[in-house]
């Protein structure tokens, strides 16, 4: 059995990276150089029925909406606008899946993303087969102002933010119709200069794990800061609730740090313009992330949250 | 039933072109202005197992490779060399294609196309499920020289060319092991004004049309000048020779229309350089393809060859 992490890695060592790519395996998305002084970055994502959504109960509206949002959520965390949409289906032959109706609804879903960012669905490639349905989506896109965010920029002394109250995206069904932090990011790029970012897919455990690995740096956050959504069950323990603000994944908040000196300039920024930011943390040296209680008293925070087995 | 082309230009009405696209759905690829004068391609193909190859007796090896190698195809038609791949996987859970033999040699698949045309896997997403398996690539890439080559640019005047014979391809097995014709479109992108191209996915008569359609403009070819490969059967009848290679599809060479009067002079150059041409007809006004045999009698030759159904 492999894990996601140790087949990314092993797909590093054996693919090169080649100009006009800067940065290619291991981020949100990958970074070409396309002209000069310019960049683009690339992120593609496929969703599967069955694990990313249930076309017995999703309609395909969300279905459609969700494959293109969560490669939004990638641009975010690159610090990127999209330029470009390419749509690649797998149609189970003879099933409802294959009538012009739930094509059209599919269509319908991506559209309402592309209106919102004003950007094209410029390509793509679509077959039928006797699998279940599959979407896969690749957007390109441009760096709001300068250069693209990585995760592996953290440092040690910096505070650490997420852009919203996390856990029971599943549950709630928030994953299907969450909003892409796009806005938040073209902010933040201008406003400040931002380390390290990403975006919560898989959880914060090991999101926040992956970017301080990324950054040879560690981490400390306070269970008192964590924002713990609504869609978490208020009846649960508190222990429950913070494992679900930490675990469930599906999130799609940026999670991103900037130097200590500037936090608190930031944080009231973003109350003045109506922003949320949670500063859940800080980074340090070392390796790790720990959990510190309100009490002070610090224990180490598994890798827990979502990875793909094979 | 919705047939794909139908399908295509359905979305082409929905879905409008923003920049920085400037050729979006219709094309092998779709143009992007990445910044001042000079633009970008972007390819995208998936592949099914039991429909683009099948794995009880395809190796992994070619499977990866025939994902990478048709994209590159589809560059070569748009007279692009590659700079990025993007590669997306649903691998069936517990199944032998789960197994970390079956991804090593999938990926060393992968490997011998990017190595060969030196280009990244700069990025993807690989998921488990219970469907059968599927591989989505998204290659990046730049004109060799000047601007990408369009289906829609043919004039009347025109010469047809292919860069090899053609049928046979599923049957032989040269749908797995083909060679992208990125050498032959960077030396048509040296030598010559090449006016239309596309590359031969689906068979020659639909392709053809395709190109047709997409320029506004009718075609003549010459039965006794269609080059047929020895993947089809000399046994059969001269009829039914022509129809394979005419229809079979998935041969990759690129059919391509370069102004009347560089045609003899495109195909002395060829020769001296040992680049296979086969000139088939020429372009004339009008709609629609017709086929004209040794005697000069000329019939209206049907769509035939591949088109998704759904």
């Amino acid at each position: 059995m492999t894990t996601e992490l140790q087949f990314i890695r092993d797909l590093q060592a054996q693919f090169g990276t080649v100009p006009p790519v800067k940065i290619g395996i291991g981020d949100d998305g990958a970074v070409l150089d396309v002209s000069g002084d310019s960049e683009q970055v690339v992120v593609t994502d496929l969703l599967l029925d069955g694990v990313h959504f249930d076309l017995n109960v999703t309609s395909p509206f969300l279905a459609g909406r969700k494959a293109v949002a969560v490669n939004l959520s990638d641009l975010a965390a690159m610090g990127c606008r999209p330029t470009a949409a390419f749509v690649s289906l797998a149609i189970p032959r003879g099933r409802p899946q294959a009538a012009t109706d739930f094509l059209c609804e599919l269509y319908r879903g991506i559209q309402q993303m592309t209106d919102e960012f004003q950007f094209s669905l410029a390509g793509g490639d679509t077959n039928s087969w006797n699998g279940p349905f599959a979407i896969n989506v690749c957007l390109t896109g441009v760096p709001f102002s300068g250069r693209p965010f990585l995760r592996s920029d953290a440092q040690p002394g910096d505070s650490v933010f997420v852009t919203g109250p996390l856990g029971g995206s599943l549950d709630g069904g928030r994953h299907l119709t969450f909003m892409p932090r796009l806005q938040i990011s073209a902010w933040l790029s201008r406003t400040v200069e931002v380390r390290a970012m990403l975006d919560l897919s898989d959880g914060l455990s090991i999101d926040l794990h992956r970017m301080m690995e990324a950054s040879g740096t560690a981490a400390e956050i306070f269970t008192s800061r964590i924002p713990i959504h609504s869609d978490v069950s208020a009846e649960w323990s508190s222990d429950k609730r913070l494992t679900a603000a930490l675990s469930d994944g599906e999130d799609f908040e940026l999670l991103f740090s900037v130097s200590g000196a500037v936090a608190e300039t930031l944080q009231a920024a973003a109350n003045d313009n109506a922003i949320p930011l949670f500063q859940i943390g800080r980074v340090t040296t070392g390796s790790g992330v720990r959990l510190i209680d309100s009490s002070g008293n610090s224990q180490i925070l598994d890798v827990t949250g979502w990875q793909h087995r094979f």
